[in-house]
C-alpha cells in the first residue's frame, strides 16, 4: 500500500476514534485491507471479526444499542456491502448510530465488468443519514484533512438526532497492503459538543396550561436508548396520571418510581366497561408507537382527546394519525423544563388514577393466577420466567413477531435493574440473534434472548461470534415449528388450504446440531413452568445455552385467548375499575 | 380481502403467467397475503417456499439460470425486502431475469412509524432494470388493466437484453385475505415477440475484412445462459483460431467441436518463452472478463492487438480497458451473420494454431501427471474428480473465490454433456448454496456444487429447501478453515501479525451438525484422490450429501505453485510450443 493511502486511511481512523468510535466490526476481504489494517493495528480499537455481513450489521446494532455509542462496520467491495442493507434499514428506523464503511474499486474498475464490483454509491438509498465517497489518496494534505473531517462529520451525523447509519465508500487501488507505519502526527478535531435543544417556550407554556387537572395518560412506546424513566415518572407523579409503559420503553421495568405504571393495557382497553370510564382528555406520548395493536387501536378511537407526540426530530411517529400536536423536543429536556412549572399544579379527580391502577392490579393478579393454573407449556410464560431468572444488571432481548408481543402482554412491571431491548425499527424477524450477540459483546451484564423458531433460523449465523469471543448468551427458543403469529390472523380461517404451507410454514428443523456447531449447549424446557432454575443455571454457566420450549401453534392461540378471558373477567369483577 | 384487490392481483398474476413466468419463490408474511394466495391458488404456478429471503433471492437466480426463463420472487414488507438486495445485485450483473415483488403498507402507513414499514420505493437503486409501484385497487377497470400491463412489461424488461431483475412494489390495505374467487375472465396480453437484433452491416463488413488471415484468438468469458458453443466453435474453425475458454463460458465443456479449445491459458500466459511467439494480432471476446487474472493481465499487455468485445447491450465488459472496439451484437446472431462471409477466407500460418494447441496439450498432460503424482489431498483435484463423477446432463456449480479459480486452472476441456455454472456477476461468496439449490429445483439433471468453507457457512440457510422439496444436491466442500484465497495475496507476507486473524480467519466450524439438521448426509473425502467413487455414490443416492475435503491453506499455496511449476516446465519442454 503506498504511503499516501496509508496516511489518508490512518488519519481517518484516528479521527473516528477521537470522535468516539471504539468498536469496529470487520468482515473479511481483500479490497478493504487498508482499513482492516489501520483498525486492527491500532490498539485503541476493539475489533470484532464477523464472517457474515448480514449478521455483522445487526451485531453492530446490538452493540451500539447496548453501549449508547456509535459503532463502525466495515466490509469489502461487492455484494458484501449489499448484505448490510437490512441492518442499515433497521438502524435507521430504530435510530442507532452506525458508521458503515465499504471498500470499493477505484473509478477505472467500475461498471466495466470487474469482479466483486457493484455500484456502491448511495447503495443504501434513503436509509442512511448521510452517504459520501472518499477520494483516492493523492498524497496531498488537502485530501488527508478532508478524510479526517469526513470521519468527524460521519460520527456527528450518525449521532443525529435522530441517530442512524451513515455510509462512507472508500475506493482503493492496488497494491492494498503495506508495512506498518507510525501513527501520523495529525491534528484531530474535537468531537462536536452536543446537548439537546431545550423545548420551545411556547410549547412549554401550552403544556403547563393544558395538562394540569385534566384526565391524562402518558404513553411510552419503544425507544432505545431507553426513555428517561425517572423524569417521566416524576412528570406522571406531578400530573397524577397513569403511565402506559411498553416493555421496550424503559418504563415498564427499572429502578424508577413504578407506582403509576400500567402494563396490562392490552387487556384493559379490550373491556368496554372499563374504557367507558377511562377515556383520557389528554395523551402525552413518548417513543415509537406501542407494540400493542389493541392499545394503538383504542388511542386512535379517542377523537375528543388532545394527543401530543413528543419526539426529537422529524420522526412523525403516528401511524394511526391520532396526534393533535407534534412536539419537537428531547423527552428528557422536555421533562426537565416542564416539571418546575407543574409545582402545585391542579390534579385530576383522584378516581382517575385509582381506576387505572385498580384495574391494572386486578389484571396483573389474574394474569399471575392464570399462568400458575396452567398445567401445560404456554408461550406467554416464557418472558416472565426469563425476566425472573436474569440477575440484576441483565438485558432481556425480545425477538419480533410473537416474542415481543408476549413480553408486552405478560411481563409485569418490575422494580428491577433490567433492560428490555428489541429491534423495533422495522420489526423484522431477521438479525435478532445478532442483535443479542452484539448486546453480549458490550459485556454490560448477562443477556437473555427470547426468540421464535423462524427468527432463530433466519439468523443462525449470528451465533458465530459467541464462541469466537467467549460471549455469554442464554437463548429461550420458543419452537412452535413455524410462524406462530400467523395463527392469530384471518389467513388461518379464510384460506385454510393455503394456511399451513404458506403462512404457518412448518419447517421441521431440530436446531441442536446447529447450536452445537457453534459450541453451544442445547436443552429442552419441560413442563408447564419452573423454567427459571434451568435459565439461571445457564446464565451462571456462561457461554451459549439454547433452552428450547416446544409448543403447538393452534393450542397457543387457544391458551392466549383463555388467559386473556380470565384477565378480562378479573377486570370486570373489580369494582374500583368500573365507571 | 376486498374483491377489487383480489381482481387486480389475480389479473396481475395471470398476466405474469401468460408472459412466461411459471416458478415463484414465496417468503412467508402477512402483508403479502393477497399475492401469496393468488400464486398458490393457481395450479399453473410452481410455488417454492423459502424462509430466508436472502437465500430465496439466490435460489431464484439459480432456478432462472438453469431454466433460462424469468422467475418471480415475493416477500412481505419491511427488512424482508432488504434481504433480497444481494441477489438483486448479482442478478443484475449476471443478467438473470427476475421479477421481484414486494408487498408494502398503503400510503397512510408509510414513514410514520408503523411496524414492518420501510421506504421500499426504489429500494434496489441502480441494480434493477425497472422499478414501479402498483396502485391500491380502487375497483376501476383502468387500474386492473394497468396492473396486467405492468406484469407484461416487467417480464419484458427483465428479459433485457441484458436480462436482469425488475422490482414491483405492491401496497395493500387490510383486510388482506378473502375467499377464493374464480379466475377473472380477463384479456391477457401476448408475450412480447423477441429476436436478437442482427449485427450492424458495417461491423460485419469490418470483421469479414479484418479477421481472416490474421493471428487471432477467441476469448470466451463467463456467460449464463452459456455462449453459443457450436457457433463460436464453427467461427474458430473458419478462422483457424484457438478458443481460450473460461469454464463458465459454455465452451470449455460440451458436445460442440472442442478441437480449438485451449484451457491451460492460465499456465501458458505466465511463460514468456511461449508468449513471445503467441501474441495475437486480433482478439475477439465474448462473455464477461475471464476468471483468470493472468489471462486478463496478459490480454491487457497486448497494445498492438485489435481487441473486439462482443456484447448485446451496454455491458462495457472491459475492466482492463483493452478493447479497440465494442461490438453491440448478440453472440449467436453475430456468428450466424459472420460465418457465411468467411467461406474460403484466408487463414493464418498453421503454426499459429499449432503452437497454441501443442502448448495446451503439453500443459494438459503435465497437469494430469502432476495431480496423479500427489500423495496428499489437493484442492485443485476436487473439480476434476467432481466433473468426472457427475453423469451426463449434470450441472457443476462452482463457488467463488478459490472454487471457480480451481475449476478454471484444473478442469480440462471435456467432450461431455455438462453445464458449468457460477455466480460471476458480482462474484460474491454469498448465496452460492442457494444458487445450487435453485439449479437443483429445475430438475434438469444432477447438480454438484464445489464450494469453500466460508462460502458454505455464509449461505447455510440455503440448504433448507433441499429436504423440503426432496431436491438432490451433492456438495464437495473444500474445508481449509478460512479464506484460502487470501493466502495467495500479499497480506500473508506484508502483514503477518494481522494475516491469520483478519484475512485467513480460521473459524473452527465443523459443519456436520448443520448439514444433518437439513437432513443431509455428511462424509469426509480421504486420501489424495479416488473421490469420484464416493461422489458418484452420493449422486446415485439422491437427496443432499456433503462430502468434505479437509485441506490446509498454507500447504495449498505450495501445492498450487508446485503443480504450476511442473506444468510450466512441460510447456517449456515442448518444442512445438516454442517461437
Amino acid at each position: 500500500m503506498p504511503t499516501e493511502t496509508d496516511r489518508l486511511v490512518r488519519g481517518f481512523t484516528v479521527q473516528l476514534r477521537h470522535s468516539g468510535v471504539s468498536h469496529v466490526i470487520i468482515c473479511p476481504g481483500s479490497r478493504s485491507a487498508p482499513l482492516t489494517l489501520a483498525f486492527t493495528r491500532d490498539p485503541a480499537f476493539r475489533c470484532w471479526l464477523h464472517l457474515d455481513e448480514r449478521s455483522a450489521g445487526y451485531f453492530a446494532l446490538g452493540l451500539a444499542r447496548q453501549l449508547g455509542a456509535p459503532v463502525a462496520l466495515l466490509c469489502t467491495s461487492g455484494t458484501a456491502a449489499a448484505n448490510f442493507l437490512p441492518a442499515v434499514v433497521e438502524g435507521s428506523l430504530s435510530r442507532q448510530p452506525l458508521v458503515v464503511i465499504t471498500a470499493d474499486r477505484p473509478p477505472e474498475l467500475r461498471e466495466n465488468g470487474a469482479a466483486q464490483t457493484i455500484d456502491q454509491l448511495r447503495l443504501y438509498g434513503s436509509h442512511v443519514r448521510w452517504a459520501a465517497e472518499l477520494p483516492l489518496a493523492d498524497g496531498s494534505e488537502a485530501l488527508e484533512r478532508h478524510a479526517r473531517a469526513t470521519a468527524a462529520r460521519a460520527v456527528e451525523l450518525a449521532l443525529g438526532p435522530p441517530a442512524g447509519p451513515v455510509h462512507l465508500n472508500f475506493p482503493f487501488r492496488e497494491p492494498l497492503v503495506g508495512p506498518r507505519i507510525p501513527e501520523p502526527a495529525i491534528e484531530t478535531m474535537e468531537p462536536v459538543t452536543r446537548a439537546p435543544q431545550p423545548p420551545p417556550e411556547a410549547a412549554l407554556a401550552q403544556l403547563a396550561r393544558e395538562l394540569p387537572g385534566r384526565r391524562g395518560l402518558i404513553v411510552c412506546g419503544p425507544q432505545s436508548p431507553a426513555l428517561p424513566a425517572r423524569a417521566i415518572a416524576a412528570l406522571a407523579a406531578a400530573l397524577a396520571w397513569p403511565v402506559l409503559a411498553d416493555p421496550l420503553s424503559g418504563l415498564r421495568v427499572g429502578q424508577h418510581d413504578l407506582s403509576a405504571v400500567v402494563e396490562s393495557y392490552d387487556a384493559l382497553v379490550r373491556d368496554p366497561e372499563f374504557t367507558a370510564g377511562a377515556r383520557p382528555q389528554v395523551v402525552l406520548r413518548f417513543g415509537a408507537a406501542p407494540t400493542s395493536k389493541p392499545l394503538n387501536g383504542w388511542l386512535a378511537a379517542l377523537p375528543e382527546a388532545r394527543q401530543y407526540v413528543v419526539d426529537v426530530a422529524g420522526g412523525w411517529r403516528d401511524p394511526d394519525v391520532t396526534a393533535t400536536a407534534m412536539l419537537r423536543a428531547d423527552p428528557a429536556a422536555l421533562c426537565a423544563a416542564l416539571l418546575p412549572r407543574l409545582d402545585g399544579a391542579a390534579r385530576p379527580d383522584p378516581a382517575w388514577g385509582a381506576r387505572w391502577s385498580a384495574a391494572n392490579q386486578a389484571a396483573r393478579g389474574a394474569l399471575r393466577a392464570a399462568l400458575d393454573a396452567l398445567d401445560e407449556p404456554f408461550e406467554g410464560r416464557a418472558p416472565v420466567e426469563l425476566a425472573a431468572a436474569l440477575p440484576e444488571g441483565s438485558t432481556l432481548v425480545a425477538g419480533n413477531s410473537m416474542a415481543v408481543r408476549d413480553v408486552d402482554s405478560f411481563l409485569p412491571a418490575l422494580a428491577r435493574d433490567l433492560r428490555i431491548e428489541g429491534t423495533r425499527g422495522a420489526s423484522g424477524i431477521d438479525g435478532v440473534v445478532s442483535s443479542a450477540a452484539g448486546a453480549a459483546a458490550a459485556r454490560g451484564g448477562p443477556v437473555g434472548l427470547l426468540i421464535g423458531d423462524l427468527s432463530f433460523f433466519h439468523d443462525l449465523n449470528g451465533l458465530w461470534p459467541l464462541r469466537r469471543y467467549g460471549l455469554d448468551l442464554v437463548v429461550l427458543l420458543v419452537h412452535n415449528n413455524g410462524g406462530g403469529i400467523f395463527n392469530f390472523l384471518p389467513q388461518a380461517e379464510v384460506a385454510p388450504d393455503q394456511f399451513e404451507p404458506w403462512f404457518g410454514t412448518p419447517h421441521g428443523l431440530d436446531f441442536r446440531g446447529a447450536v452445537e456447531m457453534h459450541g453451544g449447549r442445547f436443552e429442552h424446557l419441560e413442563g408447564s413452568g419452573g423454567w427459571r432454575e434451568p435459565i439461571a443455571r445457564a446464565v451462571a454457566a456462561g457461554g451459549l445455552t439454547v433452552l428450547e420450549l416446544r409448543t403447538e401453534r393452534t393450542r397457543n392461540v387457544e391458551l392466549h385467548r383463555e388467559v386473556q378471558r380470565r384477565v378480562q373477567e378479573a377486570v370486570r369483577g373489580c369494582a374500583e375499575a368500573r365507571a
